[in-house]
């Protein structure tokens, strides 16, 4: 029975790394789509999230079956209800994925606005933050977990920079404001799939130490 | 025992009430303080934003005790999962709110663009489908949420209303672009709002009927 248990285990652990590896695949057609202009990667997009949504609900029923019959406690417990709640912030990271495909797709109509620079660096930013937070958790590795919390004021710092000089076009060109719009749209979209990689961050430090950063202002 | 447990239960219903209508507030004042154009009730959502966090962490914790405690099976181990996982939805939607009360701060420095009729409109249903979704969760009733599913149509319709008519002011006045980009922003933070609330409405079909409606287009 003890040993079953640590086989379930780990392939819930597999399925979480799947998981995170197909995120992270949408995120980088997202923006390589528009990059290239090339609408055919976005199909790739819409086939990564179906994948993406089973795993989500595979996943969510294995913790609820090992919670149900294994009657984990302490660690265990913890890591499977992480587990859930890290399904569930990866479902929404692929749903915003499949947002930015949709913003793609309206600025592949028309020629476009600008070379991008900062957008694919915060794509890449934010793809390594997804990658690296499901490592820290299935790993139980706190440093890993601290560094993606930290990176995401850099994703924070690129978004606010994109929105300052994006304005800067739509004020001198209006024939450039609907493009502008999606292009900041889609950085909203990364902004939220690094928020996510940092709920992850943060279960992790919950999960090893115990404690419950999630709201570091909070006086108890 | 078994009356204790129904006691715990209950107090956690109670605690998913509060956290609702807390977030109810937040969404009502955040869109109130821009429609009147005072500060001062900014600073009403930050409050209830400390008080939804700090309800966020003792629910979760509440159901972390719950399942290691009472080893709940069935239908009270799928109510206590859901109520973890709305107590996330409902963090998330007051961040949301906090979100928008930062939009705010940036309008209430310049003068209105136009009156606001639309966006108090979104921010109504929205505050209807969080108020709904919960109640409908308490109670068990799917046709409540069924409801409130439904009603997620009009908020989408009515943010690309919205989007559609800022776009003309952007376009024909470069003055306007950044009030009505913060207006679609705004826009945006009400739609993810309610979409929250449509989570918590699918928990409710997926508690009473056993049914993941979650991702309908998956095949299994």
């Amino acid at each position: 029975m003890e040993r079953h248990f640590d086989g379930e285990l780990k392939s819930l652990k597999e399925q979480l790394l799947t998981m995170g590896g197909l995120v992270e695949a949408m995120v980088r057609q997202a923006i390589e789509a528009l990059v290239v202009r090339d609408a055919t990667i976005i199909e790739e997009v819409i086939k990564n999230e179906e994948k993406v949504n089973r795993l989500h609900l595979e996943i969510d029923e294995l913790c609820l079956q090992l919670i149900a019959l294994r009657q984990p406690l302490a660690i265990d417990l913890r890591f499977i209800l992480a587990s859930s709640r890290i399904s569930s912030d990866m479902e929404r990271m692929g749903d915003l994925a499949i947002n930015i495909a949709g913003n793609d797709l309206e600025l592949l109509k028309v020629p476009p606005l600008k070379p991008l620079i900062d957008l694919p660096r915060m794509a890449e930013i934010t793809q390594k933050m997804v990658k690296d937070s499901l490592d820290a958790f299935v790993r139980k590795d706190t440093d890993m977990a601290q560094a993606v919390i930290k990176r995401d004021d850099e994703v924070d710092a690129l978004k606010d920079q994109i929105f300052r000089e994006l304005l800067t076009y739509m004020m001198s060109d209006s024939g450039a404001i609907k493009r502008a719009l999606e292009l900041i749209l889609i950085s909203r979209h990364l902004e939220r799939i690094a928020d996510h990689a940092t709920n992850v961050a943060e279960d992790v430090i919950f999960l090893v130490k115990g404690k419950d950063i999630r709201h570091p202002r909070v006086v108890h």
